[in-house]
């Protein structure tokens, strides 16, 4: 494929994106497909002879699509949101032909300046301590990690190279087995300390927990992931007071923040801690700038040595929504989730089971867990809207978390009907 | 952004990307920018208000394309290849639009099975030894990962919990801490056996070091990053040999094989040694077919939750491609390495320093390092090419890899004739 045939396939790519954004609300929201479906559906082996693109789009159609969670359709309540944006797509079709690996400043200088800036903006709007800005002198900075569990492994690791090397300096007859077997981490029922979390979205108590951790000099790193999108919205930013006891702090905003999957942002206050612990430095990976001071080299920061130039998700989205086209963003799906609360309450035969704070419904029918499975499952084999559920200490719970980022409050309405309609329905069964 | 000025926006940004990759020879492979450049020309903060599309492209060509390395200019040899191919960014594109995250295979199951049956593809086109494939009812299979690093790490991961396992079977009484200071890694002296080293591409004797591996029972991972891409052919092929004796195998489509980064595979001989020992099963992640023993769910695999629908990239490439367009492509690339190489034998003030065997040429000046390392200096200074250096052993030695997919003769010709007279010029200042 040439350049002249890309630009006809990219276009025609780019409506078939368009139209499938635009029509996703008629498709089924959870495919009806069973285990193994698609082997049979394809060749055993790849052609020896090119394929045309034509044969390909169309069994997108006829293979991919029947096959697909739709979670971008407004009837998916299930999980957490995953972020989708047009901005975010274009920048990716950027990324891609740019095409960098920047594991190096000298790897594609833009790469990794536009990253610490993009880092800054976004700290900026969480009111981040200016401890964990890089800012053009500063100690700490940010850098865009795969997913929050690397970003959790990253702090551990950086966490575990400190305290041994402190206590090493100590007492220098200290062996590193030695030291390992002592070290002790502290978590939450959820890992670490959580601003919102997956089942519930319940909040750790940082004005307790980072006190403690300061005196004891224990490494604090906080996992804001669904809810750190929030915190760019003055009213939600006291869930995150207590973010200046952390040493990192980390949240997705390929969850929430309308940037395509992968973005999950980590902020140190002391960017040596990751580097001390991550330092790879080949002579072909070597450049002039890199002993200066001057310059980030990501490939320290992060597991991984490749790197895509992420930020530009970053920059094309914060820059054509602006600042208050993303607030508003987070308030329509918060209003959205109050709206479907109420709904909830109105029907006494529900219960909601957890405070709802931000995009994120927990309830049940009230009696045993089993009445709840039941309809459940009842919702699932319906597949007008999709959602999953959880445990909250004994109880079998319902997630209704706000996803699409086209959900309307008429889905919303939509959607509780469906469910009352099943529980009506299954409550009828019950008695007979 | 609505859907129909995505259509639009989404149309010039393919043509943008496609000027792009037609003009690339003529911007300069290196930049010229200093450390710190970017910060001064965007604002310090993200704005209130959206900025327009135009706003951002203009930015684009001002801002981010003079701090661009140009890894896809056909003057790029430095490191390794990273791949671009145009049916790989289409299939990006719709990867962003479905933006599922095929965490389960509930969770998209076209992401899941796309993903098995295309790893089963990619080991046939290597003639991977069946135990690595999936199959329709096979122990093994394969994995996309991120990162070579994450392959390895999860291979390293799996191979502890196994080994403690089988102890901890065998003398009930050990303790896990216990078992942890006796476990010991092997490895070369690039990390884990190794087809295809990032300094000069040298191979492990496989043959050697796998029936050991067997005899002692210990976990053998062979890491094929960038050469792995090469064994698609058949007269590359014996470089594999041994492989049967691995435990788990990894290479980089996304280095050499024309599928965007990111795209790692990884198989394993018994996917139940990772599920073993990364399951994770929280009841929103749990679904009504997993525990039917017929479906994959990824994220057992992995250290990341969240995964893209990457296995689109290998579906779009290798059908548009055909196994005979890869072989192709790589034996030119083979074939420009050997053209260089027999372009630096003809001049005696040069020599060769490690065997060529796919697209990686390791030369130097004879003589002392000082001179090499004069000569990379006027290479990079003049930016017309961009190459990297590597030790070998102690010598200081300059990499020449055939990475762009548009290189041609024409431009190896170009180069070593730059290459050429640089040498020239420094030899004549040396004496002077």
């Amino acid at each position: 494929m040439d350049a002249s045939e890309f630009r006809r396939r990219g276009k025609e790519m780019v409506d078939y994106v368009a139209d499938y954004m635009e029509g996703i609300e008629g498709r089924q929201v959870y495919p009806d497909v069973e285990p193994g479906y698609l082997r049979p559906l394809i060749p055993t082996t790849a052609p020896q002879e090119p394929d045309t693109f034509e044969d390909i789009i169309n069994d997108v159609e006829k293979i991919i699509m029947p096959g697909v969670t739709h979670w971008h359709s407004p009837y998916f309540f299930a999980y957490f949101p995953t972020a989708s944006s047009y901005p975010s797509m274009l920048a990716d079709m950027l990324c891609g032909a740019i095409g960098c690996i920047g594991f190096s400043w000298a790897a594609s200088p833009a790469c990794t300046e536009l990253e610490t800036v993009m880092m800054d903006w976004l700290g900026k709007m969480l009111q981040l301590p200016e401890a964990f800005l890089a800012g053009n002198a500063g100690e700490g900075g940010g850098v865009i990690q795969g997913s929050a569990s690397e970003a959790t492994l990253v702090a551990l690791l950086a966490a575990r190279t400190k305290v041994t090397r402190r206590l090493q300096a100590a007492s220098p007859g200290l062996t590193q087995a030695a030291i390992m077997e002592k070290l002790v981490a502290y978590s939450s029922d959820q890992v670490v300390a959580t601003l919102g979390t997956t089942s519930c979205c319940s909040f750790d108590n940082l004005l307790e927990v980072g006190p403690i951790c300061i005196k004891e000099d224990v490494w604090l790193h906080i996992d804001a992931a669904y809810a750190g999108s929030a915190f760019i919205c003055p009213e939600f930013r006291p869930l995150l007071n207590g973010v200046e006891f952390a040493d990192s702090f980390n949240f997705n905003p390929h969850k929430w923040l309308l940037v395509n999957f992968d973005c999950s942002a980590m902020w140190v206050k002391k960017r040596t801690d990751l580097t001390g612990a991550f330092k790879l430095d080949p002579v072909y990976l070597k450049h002039s700038h890199q002993d200066s001071g001057l310059i980030t080299d990501y490939r320290h920061w992060q597991l991984p040595l490749g790197r895509r130039f992420r930020s530009l998700k970053m920059w094309f989205v914060f820059r054509m929504y602006g600042i208050k086209g993303l607030q508003a963003y987070i308030r329509k799906h918060v209003q959205l989730s109050h709206e479907f609360e109420s709904l909830v309450q109105q029907d006494p035969r529900f219960e909601i089971c957890a405070e709802v704070t931000l995009g994120l419904v927990c309830f049940r029918l009230k009696g045993s867990n089993k009445l709840t499975k039941a309809l459940l499952e009842r919702i699932n084999n319906a597949k007008k809207i999709h959602l999953v559920p959880c445990h909250l200490r004994d109880k079998f719970v319902l997630r209704f978390a706000i996803c699409s980022r086209t959900v309307e409050s008429a889905h919303v309405q939509l959607a509780w009907e469906h469910i009352r309609g099943l529980a009506t329905e299954l409550l009828k069964a019950e008695k007979e």
